[in-house]
């Protein structure tokens, strides 16, 4: 079976994130007021093959943290999409 | 009060994606087997303040528009998240 697998990668609290220190700044000028704590990341959509939805899950978070993510500086986590991008047959 | 929100932009069907097919091809060499379809995105993580989900949602959305995607070539959505990296006091 085919399941949609959407792998987030985010920066470890602490540290330095200016793509979101500079999106955060811009905000008010938007006038967006009262957005705080923005950090930028990256998310991959796949569609994984896989027996059953917790193999899946176990692969997607297997190659997040070896291909996806610099585990040193960033988390990674998977969970299971709402859509397949190439369907789910 | 304040609301955990995570924004994440795709690139559209059909607009060519460089990074997630890059992926694709070198997970074989890496022992993954039976993933496609692979997608490179953004994330963005922040905190909302807003009277209640609905706005902060809705500002999320606004946002995400004009500011964090390029609707010519991306999709942004937004969902409330699950854990607020500012607290959420």
């Amino acid at each position: 079976m085919n399941f949609p697998v959407i792998v987030t990668v985010t920066l470890r609290e602490g540290i330095a994130d200016p793509e979101g220190a500079t999106i955060e700044r811009a905000l008010p000028a938007l006038g967006f007021t009262g957005v705080t704590h923005v950090r930028a990341g990256k998310s991959f959509r796949m569609t994984i093959e896989a027996a059953d939805e917790a193999s899946a899950l176990e692969k997607a978070t297997a190659l997040a943290e070896r291909l996806l993510s610099n585990p040193v500086i960033e988390d990674a986590s998977a969970s299971i999409g709402t859509s397949a991008i190439g369907g789910s047959a």
